[in-house]
């Protein structure tokens, strides 16, 4: 059994590790922090905790406190992590960000992006990009995790073999990706609110979002080259799941589409090929940490679209976070990530 | 390990039994069963059991083999538990039948409500119904289940300590009920669809539904006295949830509502009674098998509200099935069923 | 042609007077203020307004510009038009106040819902309920209008045939009612962001609701007796509309509840009782000025159900006024407001 | 004043062609057509149009009573208009077909896909595809109209400008369109339940949609050379609406693509080109004939971001066949299409 916590608990990600880690048999939730919330218990401010977490109740961040726990995660704004990860390395607890702070390999790129200095650039070279389909062995003996982004999870998931096996124009890529409204957080918002959010649909940050460096810099690393992408994210009326649809253009001929995605991703365990002539919808993963990809060529042309599905709040979030600390802690992958998706 | 089907597995009620079950560690799912779905693999029409059911198939009810399992639960339209119940309990398989066919004790009152003749009239004395929090003790050794309704469950729960108490006229109650549209099942309707039944709200069977006379039996079954009841069920848009406000009349004066309703559930593991003040959410019950509850008495007047909410497709149907299980089994009552709900 | 101002149009009522006004023949809008949004032009905030009015803009409330105007509407939150109405009226500008201000007729009353004094008291003896089903003639003189609330208008309009003919026990009415979100305002709260809101329902004030005077006031001035009611508000998972279910006992034989509604309402424009047996949907009136009622007696017993449904932003709030405005100006009852519903 | 009829009047596209003409002047609906539910009055199965249509009722259809009147509208599936077309046209009657029967000018595509012989080959000769910011001369003295698709309609008012100046490469369009359910019509159909449809995203036909023949033929017209398309289809949960984002390369130098637009649709009454910079939603057209588009240039790339909404159901089915009809008929093109947006 590990001690864990939970550094800014009161949003989605915060209460999506509780609610994941209430199933985890290794791992106890030691501490949870907000500022705003200090002293009241999460159960009061989530019901879906009561009878999981009674006593457990947010407190002010303590280095002190948290620097004792083998594990912490951050589920905060972008630039808490950087003030505090220095500090709790030294003392030996691992950390597992869920925020941006440590995405992005250059600083300059981050600050760019972020609109603010980067508070921790020394901490970038022994950052780990905690995507496990791509960097599984190196998280296993990281200290700090970057979680990656919900958009960059699904849009990586789903380019990965092809860009992989060389086959198409990296130069050419093009992610529509669509997400429900908890992508977008639980600040109170004009726009996220039902009466405005639902019953309609909108592109947004078409002209740049902060994920689009993020994505560049893991497709880029599939091939070793810089990529051409475009990346246009959608609000979509539903509380959860992303939907990535990817296009690109083949160079190489190739058999088998299909069975590249499938061998690819055959010892993953949470990736999910789907059956050719398949369109994942994201409720089949909705509280789950499996992304399901499908492939597809139209009209046998030369054009790929891959079509990708995860919750946000899980294989975005807080269940790839799970994931990571699983690998980092040599627990199987999958603990505590096991139930199936809830459906109707 | 005990060895279970299910038959009528393509309705709400089945996959979610399959849902639930995949965490269950004591029970194996041996057979499903589907007349207009043989041969179809469960992880095909059910894609969010993709890697817990993956060999799985529909196949057409064969008693032989049902009477060879341990338990079998009944997800099926009315009549159909008539049909198979005898034959199953003669070969020592104990049933679980979450349809309507065993709740009335009185099969002609079955008769009028369902149009048409009761078809195992001889089986109701020993069917069990199966509210843990009204029989447990007789559920325990029961060879056959009638797991209380959507609707029922809600209500019930609600008035309980009410009417054990002998605190309220039960001669004027009112049951003003609000279900997300799973309660009316996977059926083709138009009424069902998304484009009509979303951003709208609206009362059904307001002049008598066919869970009047279940909810009529079970609350007079606690004074035993028959009750005064107007039961409205309303359609509302979303998926899941049933939430129950319950009108009634003090006839007694008494100290403390709050005080009644946390001790009569004070051992019940899944009724949960929210502190003074509470407006419980559907949303908090999401995917779980917790009855949560509130009771107020507005403006300290002699009218006593509670508010009871309940997943339909779990504590409402599945959830609760499994809870019979497991005390049929001798299992913990709560194995399988200890997930926190999905929220948000 | 008439002037016209809103005052506060940034809210959802505003903006529906806007989107209603732009169909009346007879009515120009000249002002609408926002302190807030002083400056910004209504169609950049409110898209749907593109191209109906495209060089309008909030601007600060200013007493003379609005003075010169034949008529203002209040779309403010309670105690702004408290403070100017005096001043608009000694101006000779007629006011259509759509909050809380100058519905209650006891001061007292008002001070103690709403948590502060009543800003004018002296002016409420002139102040006219403006529900035309019981006002209308009091509504043609009017310089006063306090337009009824969603719910009030929704509850009153159900009760009254029944209240009227003195048919029904005044001292037990139960009023179940269920909102859609924009009831609550256009405010940024975390309770109404589509993460928190939707895939949910919950009743909110079960133990008091600031509508709940107004509506005992509508319904006792009805058979000149004070009523006794409970009133249970609920939040429904959609953008529009109310629902409000009622109950109460009959206490006279009576041959024809339906011929005694239709026979109420055979002259009201705005009032659509449905045949026998229906059950109406909110979405029926989605963007309308209608309400529509349905009246049932369950297994003819003597609790009487009325059923009634209108759009809480168009005969619940914008739209009824517009109704008033009619009738203070001499034009047709309906003008402006004969659209059919959106549905789907 | 002109006598209309409407042929297959139960689906989504006969209702909504039913409210807008209720707004209509100049128009009169003598007849509608439903051999499923000839006998029942139209305001009986769409509880809106009551107090709009208080008598018509669905009749068989019959040609003689059809082909009395001035225009017919055919709201109806594929394959029904060719067997009636001709029969009217003899008659006088001018004919507005919404469904896909005369779209496609080569009947050997047609009949491709839709998997059955062209009915009416004869008659493409004088079909005139009814999108009028393409063909308003045409339409005015059309006698056979064939209604533009709901997707092509999107996707054809946003590539217009750009292709028809030239300065996008051809070969490389990528649609990604997104569509709410009443795009697949008003039948039952599992997949369109709510309990399905909402709380998910989904991509459908992407290997081949029956609009892909209809968007290519109209986007070759534009610039007289056969294009290259990929189109992927989306499912939205929201019941109206399209959103398309297309993606094209500039080929060429260009200043401004704003002001190319805004030049492109100054006179349009129906496209609106949002201010540089905007992402319109689909929710600022519900109810409208408007097609609102923004176009974005991300990064100053080369590609080129179109953003594209329209109200499937009105500008996408029944508002432009009203505004063909308005053409046809010499009225004012807006006639009865005035109304503002219902929002939120």
């Amino acid at each position: 059994m590990i001690k864990v916590g939970i550094v800014g608990g009161t949003g989605y990600t915060g209460v999506e590790l509780l609610r994941l880690l209430a199933q985890h048999p290794n791992v106890s939730v030691e501490a949870i922090t907000s500022r705003s919330e200090a002293g009241v218990k999460v159960c009061d401010m989530y019901p879906n905790l009561r009878g999981h977490y009674d006593t457990l109740a947010f407190s002010e961040p303590d280095a002190k406190q948290l620097g004792a726990l083998d594990a912490v995660f951050f589920a905060t704004p972008h630039g808490v992590a950087h003030a505090l990860a220095g500090e709790l390395l030294e003392k030996g607890t691992r950390i597992i960000d869920l925020s941006a702070d440590f995405r992005l390999r250059d600083a300059d790129v981050w600050s760019q992006w972020y609109g603010q200095p980067h508070g921790a650039p020394s901490l970038l070279e022994e950052a780990v990009y905690g995507l496990p389909e791509m960097h599984r062995e190196q998280i296993k003996t990281a200290r700090l995790i970057a979680v990656p982004g919900c958009y960059p999870t699904a849009v990586q998931l789903g380019y990965l073999p092809l860009l992989e096996a060389g086959l198409i124009d990296s130069q050419q890529l093009i992610a529509d990706c669509k997400s429900g409204v908890t992508g977008a957080g639980r600040g109170a918002k004009v726009p996220s609110l039902l009466a405005e959010a639902s019953e309609s649909f909108k592109a947004y940050g078409a002209s740049g979002h902060r994920h689009l460096p993020e994505i560049r810099q893991g497709l880029s690393d599939m091939q070793a080259n810089p990529v051409g992408l475009t990346f246009v994210p959608h609000l979509t009326p539903m509380i959860r799941g992303i939907h990535a649809t990817l296009y690109s253009q083949l160079t190489a001929t190739t058999d088998d589409l299909q069975a590249l995605f499938e061998q690819r991703y055959a010892n993953e365990p949470f990736v999910d090929v789907m059956p050719a002539g398949s369109h994942p919808e994201t409720r089949s993963v909705k509280g789950i940490n499996t992304c399901r990809l499908a492939v597809h060529r139209p009209e046998n042309s030369n054009t790929v679209v891959v079509l990708s599905v995860i919750d946000n709040l899980v294989k975005g979030a807080s269940g790839q976070a799970i994931q990571n600390l699983n690998l980092m802690f040599g627990f199987d992958e999958t603990m505590g990530l096991t139930a199936p998706a809830l459906m109707p």
